[in-house]
């Protein structure tokens, strides 16, 4: 059973272990800093199909079976999937989960997605509700750009705050048994607005979210950022990691080098004019999956805390003059035996 | 700790309970056979707002408040929400409970929402992770007509398998301490997909779906019909209705008077023009806050099944040949002592 840790955080009395992961992408994923880390990266934007979304479904499908044969498990051995996406009424998620016959539980946490499902899977294994999970979440540069912003063949300007949302999806295998990898504690967010209404600007907005839960993280736990051999933020990009340290450092806190943040990392900002750098569902999914996973793994990182973000907006609320509130779900992962 | 009983269903070895309820409606659900179970109806269909997709986010912040009022509860004294809805981004219950300070969980699980919170919540409170949350959902018709359909003032016609987006909301405050009513067992739904690609025929895309999980059920407990007293499905509506006793009728199983549906029961179909029935999240929402737990309360039913049902499609899935899959989760309410 989970225990309470102060006002927010639990701390998983069997904490699941992180049995497999996998990690796709695009081919501007694949020509960034963490080409190496991917299981597979597809040159062609459309996977084989004939339409953006159906790419994006065949994506996070292809994902969903490699972490299960990672896992050397059938779909059928999972008690359920936990699963998101961006576009309207998540069906590219849905629909790449459609014909395995695993229970479905469907999630929006926008682009705090894959923590959100770990957190939730989690918090399912300890609970005894299951005995392994899927979290699954993806995202697609063309699908995000036609269904948020302008058709691609517009060629609109992007402003240099503007983020690349990211073409790439992550799975990942919890289970009740086993060693190694654990997911040890959970740090659900709740929904911060800033104010911000710069829909081009989404860093800012979420970084708020961020300090929010992180603050109460390390408040509920009596730890430091100090306890953390990283911390990684979803998709706050250059600019939102900026404003996130500056919060923290207005009320003493330093969050050092150990921060990063999944928007920068995944693309290299000086040679693939990416602006502010990655956002979407697929960001921290396949940084998770694609870098920070195999590199505790490699025990480059022992305890690591995994805070995703998601700006809680559509078209529709922007063009209605609403402001951008943000979330945050935190999870922490330790290496053990 | 949930005890997993056949494949599918878990019984809550603490069984939350649900501690108050809330149900709000529109103008012509309050035309309806149930005015008299909602605890407030809208004349207003902008619900003093300046967008239908305000209003929809009014009715919902409303009915969250309305609940905790009538749990006695600050918001800040639940461990979280879980909420979702139809609209793009799921911005309406996002915006309902952003100022809330309350961890928020996001869902996408259509018309199915408040089976979903609702399972989902109850195994978080079961698994030790929450003492108290809040399951809340909603639709409007206005918002879902211009963003699945035709701009309202097309008046495009209406086909008789159509059903009629129901503006309300539901929300329901379950508690791991308390007496009365409670929430016993979980059946997570998943998708099927028979083929329908008529979006305008959602009750024929869905039944398959709710005749997966209630089979997966009645296997999985040893239960039959006749062993609840009343059995309810989301927003399959008439046709969806008699689909889905025909679909049992065929395995040599009657459901009986005690199958109800919430599309069905929600107007009067003979007066009020809504072809099918009701659908959208909506529906169950508030038949279940409207109808079903005040009947239990009353003693009118000891023991309900009830299996909310939900489209996963969107307008882009449908305009690219897409076909319909559905999902249906179940939760058992039982009157205890």
């Amino acid at each position: 059973m989970a225990k309470r840790i102060g006002g927010r955080t639990r701390a998983l009395e069997r904490p699941p272990a992180v049995r497999a992961w996998a990690a796709l992408g695009g081919k501007k994923e694949g020509e960034g800093p963490l080409r190496r880390g991917f299981d597979r990266l597809s040159e062609d934007s459309y996977f084989g199909e004939g339409s953006w979304e159906k790419a994006e479904t065949r994506m996070l499908r292809d994902c969903f079976a490699l972490a299960c044969a990672k896992a050397g498990l059938s779909p059928q051995a999972l008690d359920c999937v936990l699963t998101g996406d961006l576009l309207n009424q998540c069906v590219s998620s849905a629909f790449a989960v459609k014909d395995s016959g695993v229970p479905h539980w469907g999630l929006y946490g926008a682009c705090s997605t894959m923590a959100e499902s770990l957190a939730l899977g989690a918090l399912l294994l300890d609970g005894g509700a299951a005995a392994r999970v899927c979290a699954l979440t993806g995202s697609h540069f063309c699908t995000a750009e036609r269904q948020y912003r302008f058709p691609l063949e517009y060629g609109g300007q992007r402003t240099p705050t503007s983020q690349w949302t990211v073409t790439g999806a992550g799975a990942v295998i919890l289970d009740a048994a086993g060693s190694g990898l654990r997911l040890t504690q959970v740090t659900p967010g709740r929904i911060v607005d800033a104010g911000v209404a710069d829909a081009t600007h989404m860093g800012g907005a979420m970084a708020p979210a961020a300090f929010d839960t992180l603050s109460a993280h390390f408040a509920d736990t009596g730890r430091s950022p100090a306890d953390y051999d990283a911390i990684f933020t979803g998709d706050l990009g250059a600019l939102g990691h900026d404003i996130l340290e500056d919060l923290f450092r207005r009320q003493g806190t330093e969050l050092g080098v150990r921060y990063m943040d999944c928007g920068v990392l995944i693309y290299d900002a000086a040679a693939q004019d990416v602006g502010a750098g990655g956002s979407g569902c697929g960001c921290s999914a396949a940084v998770l999956c694609a870098q920070i996973l195999p590199g505790m793994e490699k025990g480059i990182w022992d305890r690591v805390l995994f805070a995703a973000t998601g700006a809680l907006m559509s078209p529709t609320s922007a063009q209605q003059g609403e402001s951008i509130p943000g979330v945050c779900h935190a999870i922490v992962l330790e290496r053990g035996d």
